[in-house]
């Protein structure tokens, strides 16, 4: 089986929106970026920390769907990452309430020995210091590098974000980040000038509006399922990313062709991870459920103009 | 051939974008409908109102594109509505500077005699009641009446308004306005709610994010193409709608597959109306840059994944 290696962070979150709130649940984004990858036949390894508390029920909740946390470090006496959020009626921007790093803060990944070779690597959102290790331990070019990363890390570590995107292949953005990264408005001035930095892919996120998927000239747009409700958006850019590079791993398909497919996939899992709280919908997720939704976006976007 | 009878606005605009500022240029609901209707062959008649103020160069316009503007009234005396406006540097919103109604205050549509067998009628932008009024002078049945309405209307006239809306086949509205006229955030729910107004077809524009169409349990997606400077939008909804109802004209063909294309077509068409001031890129506009832009739509939503 192809191998994807995925870091992140793997978190507590308490999330508050217009239909309710949690306690401390299971979140953070390798979590989401894992079990949506794990929807493909493709091995898995998951590099991230959490502290004591984090219970073991929860990280074997990753270990039963197949995915390999040997690169998960429990630290001694540790506090696992915790976030609290609540969201705006419209569910489309939020307030973070809490954020405290605890083990995050010092993370130092350490990559298995049987993940150095893996065939695509996906960074989750983290600190860019800590990618650039995950990248310096990979005894294997990987196929493909695929990157998140948030706003946060334009203001607070801004050479660091360059030197890392300066390495990767694949960056997955939103909107307002794309143009805060290029100080483009358009978002097409601004995936020619993220290509200058380094990726020859740019997918920029839209949230309720899609993504799009840039590469030289060409562009691929992918909507969102259109949704009668949206519960909980946490986790949506993070399972898109898991899905994107979840795909393109079994694919063993590096093109622009099959990297559509991915950010359909991608997309398609996301509609399903806003529809209950944190990683409970993803759970339940059955394979038909994801196929019949597949022939969904088909019929959502296919169309047939006989052109000259 | 088929015909389209459109009624709306011919207007002076004046507009100033952050790429610069025009005089008086001719503008209106009904102009971009009937230049973006005459990319078809169809038979296309115009009614609307102006005053006397109105050059005849600016008709002879829309009469050198094969429009039959007999139903365009010149009030002795009459000066022309005239809207002025400023565009925000991301040009997605706008101030109002000026709004003179004057003819179009007192406008008594009069369809000529021979569009009142028109096969398709687009009911652009304007006081309910003049809509209402148009839909009762047709002598034979449509088949296949759009309206497009706004904000100002649902504020001022609701009754009037609810009572085109249970006239109509198909609405084209932006996604506020659906929010505003059904008390629904979700654009799913809100087109439900619609349908139960009337409207078999519901077209809910997002402008730059593109628009979707709904009808029964099925929906579909056209996004905007994503271009690299919009200079102007204004017309681009009316250019949207005047290609739809010019496409579906042509093709004597009320389905949902059949509006599918004219979604993509109104589109198409309007992606080249922002593009220069006011209808200024619609008169330059060439059949193969058509052709050439669908192919870029086909290009950039079309996707192969095979389903099970």
């Amino acid at each position: 089986m192809s191998k994807l290696l995925a870091v992140g962070s793997i978190a507590f979150d308490e999330i508050e929106t217009p239909f309710g709130k949690t306690g401390k649940i299971l979140g953070g984004a390798a979590t989401f970026i894992g079990l949506a990858a794990s929807q493909f036949k493709i091995d898995i390894g998951v590099v991230s920390v959490v502290g004591e508390d984090m219970p073991q029920e929860y990280l074997d909740i990753l270990k039963d769907r197949g995915i390999d946390i040997s690169g998960v470090e429990i630290i001694k006496g540790g506090k696992t990452f915790y976030w609290k959020g609540k969201y705006h009626n419209d569910l489309n921007s939020r307030d973070t309430l809490i954020t405290e790093l605890n083990t995050l803060g010092d993370f130092d990944p350490v990559v298995p020995d049987n993940y150095k070779d893996a065939d695509i690597v996906m960074l989750g959102n983290l600190h860019p210091s800590i990618q650039l290790s995950v990248i310096a331990q990979m005894e294997k070019k990987p196929k493909l590098i695929v990157l998140d990363t948030m706003n946060f890390w334009m203001d607070n570590t801004w050479d660091e974000l360059m030197e890392v995107i300066g390495k990767i292949d694949v960056i997955t953005i939103n909107d307002e980040e794309a143009r805060q990264l290029t100080e483009e408005y358009s978002l097409v001035a601004a995936a020619e000038k993220i290509q200058e930095m380094g990726p020859r892919y740019v997918v920029i996120k839209k949230g309720e509006h899609g993504a799009l998927l840039f590469h030289e000239d060409k562009v691929f747009f992918a909507p969102a399922l259109p949704l009668r409700e949206v519960f909980d958006p946490t986790g949506a850019g993070d399972t898109f990313a898991g899905g994107f590079a979840g795909f393109i791993t079994e694919a063993r398909n590096i093109s622009f062709e099959s990297m559509k497919n991915g950010i359909i996939q991608g997309s398609n899992l996301a509609s399903f991870c806003v529809e209950r709280f944190g990683i409970e919908r993803m759970l339940s997720l059955e394979k038909s459920e994801i196929d019949e939704r597949l022939h969904q976006f088909k019929e959502l976007t296919q169309f047939n103009i006989e052109l000259s």
